[in-house]
């Protein structure tokens, strides 16, 4: 069956897609093929004016490949938290996103790679922080939740884990880009990265440089939720720096009684308002749908100044990919195969 | 005024502190001069067999001058969130407590500590991961959040941004302590920290060696919480492993509207259920009081398999100090000058 999704443009800029065929009440009998995958590739596109149709073409297959990946996992009958990490693979492993391979470089010129993932059926999860050299931060972070004791590591020991482990390690020049280089060269001529943080009125705008995350969230044929995000971080951060991207609540949380969702955007006020965990409450004590509740709290980060946008999916399998500024790297695929791949508002 | 306590025993072993005398609804007029500051050691109390009158005299003196240090603050009218930094210096500076000085060793041997602060008035917060040779990570924590542009740093970066704030910083053998050494020696030959994590339903019970966390809660005279937590962290984890402690939302969180709180426990359960932003949730969206919501979720914890031990303040003053196990080093001060110090249950 092909369904016919609308797109339903509502206040302040956010674009919401919903399945306009039934996705809040699937059909009886129907319920244990449903399945689907939801990514973002980040809030901050580059503008029209500096998007070339090569260069959209190439960020319109790499998202694709990526919904293939988790596709793949999900028509196999396998689970969600597979299929949000192998997503999540495809988007490190390409320079054009802010994660893995493309990851935006600190102010000392390194890259320290932040990541985390959820499964919301068992609310187990694993994260890594501040992470140099390897290849794939998502799958330490499954590493880490899978085959550690702990749920969060960062900096030399989790290398020195994801070594034990048997991940692939990079040298540090596998992960140069020479935009991103570039771009970090003009940010340090300007200084935009070395006074203090901006007041709490001050307004920030998404900046295709500056910031940018993936993220992945899928419901398997069984039912499970799962979530997964992984970022370079912000571009020009202190050395040691951790967004939201690893933190459980703030840019990941997957529970199967609410949803599973990966935000993307100024990672220290998403910490601050504990994002993620405060949209599964707010669906679980509030009553608010997937869409309702993401909306609510991109507002409460916008009314302390920042700037979020998320992709979410509920158990009913709903997609809610709410965002902030020009546009977002974004797509989802259902158990129909019908891939849907956008960036700007179309 | 003096003021009378009540203890009142509640289910499950948990115990709360509330003022009897008008906590909930000061006297008009009273109420711009009312303050308190709470505050834990740690919810693994040595087993009383172990504590010997004048070990419980060393511990109660300890948590009599971390009151006394924020007390002074409050007094002389200053803010809840420096009273909350002053308490918890103190027991950072002392070898009874898992952080700071008295921290616990990792399987390497090393101290790495975790620590974060939290302004309830504006949101503001501050957080540290995994970094060594800081004499007081609280302080770091909330440099990080007045003097640089982020939340969170862990390890080294969090090193340097420390040095160049000119923090005291110390040789590695200033955080050895001879019982802490012994109690990672004795639990290396047992292999207790190499396995796996607990499975989902295995109970974990409070360890006065493995686990024990500082923190302190506060509200000033203008009515402004704060919350701070700092740890040595779980004895014998991993190199690199951040628990709950620097979590904004797992182990610390405080908002004017709702609560300040800090916790101490398995920060591997603490950070999945995002215990303290979830006790926040509880009072804002499902109308709970302090008490109500803080042992709501410590149910969810123990349901999980998990064990933590809060203490937390509300706007009005209430402060609440349930613990799972057999005690914890704990105490509050008022406006009225009345130390209370307790460990076990009394």
């Amino acid at each position: 069956m092909r369904r016919v999704f609308s797109m339903v443009l509502v206040g302040m800029g956010f674009l919401t897609l919903a399945a306009s065929s039934g996705a809040e009440s699937p059909a009886p009998g129907d319920s244990e093929r449903r399945f689907v995958i939801a990514i973002h590739g980040g809030g901050g596109v580059r503008p029209r004016d500096e998007m070339t149709p090569e260069l959209e073409a190439s960020y319109r297959a790499a998202l694709r490949r990526s919904l293939e990946a988790g596709y793949e996992v999900l028509a196999g009958g396998g689970d969600s938290i597979d299929a949000v990490e192998a997503a999540i693979r495809v988007m490190e492993d390409s320079p054009f996103f802010n994660a893995g391979k493309g990851s935006s470089f600190n102010r000392e010129g390194i890259v320290q790679m932040d990541a985390s993932i959820m499964d919301g059926r068992t609310l187990d999860a694993g994260a890594v922080g501040v992470v140099q050299r390897v290849r794939n931060p998502i799958t330490l972070a499954r590493r880490i939740m899978d085959s550690s004791p702990h749920v969060m590591m960062a900096d030399q020991g989790a290398l020195e884990f994801a070594k034990a482990q048997g991940l692939t390690i990079e040298a540090p020049h596998y992960f140069y880009t020479e935009r991103k280089w570039e771009s970090l060269q003009r940010r340090l001529r300007q200084g935009t990265e070395y006074g203090k943080r901006p007041s709490k009125t001050a307004r920030i705008t998404p900046d295709s440089h500056a910031f940018g995350t993936v993220g992945a969230v899928a419901l398997d044929a069984r039912g499970n939720l799962a979530a997964g995000t992984s970022t370079g971080g912000r571009e020009g951060k202190l050395h040691g720096r951790i967004g939201d991207s690893p933190i459980i609540g703030a840019g990941t949380y997957a529970n199967n009684a609410t949803l599973a969702v990966s935000s993307t955007g100024l990672g220290e006020h998403v910490i601050r308002v504990v994002a993620t965990k405060t949209m599964s409450d707010l669906m679980q004590y509030e009553g608010m749908s997937v869409d309702e509740a993401t909306r609510a709290v991109i507002g409460q980060v916008a009314e302390m100044g920042g700037s979020i946008s998320v992709v979410a999916v509920d158990q009913d399998g709903s997609v809610t990919m709410p965002y902030s500024g020009d546009g977002m790297y974004r797509g989802f695929v259902r158990e129909d195969g019908v891939y849907e791949v956008r960036i700007y508002e179309e």
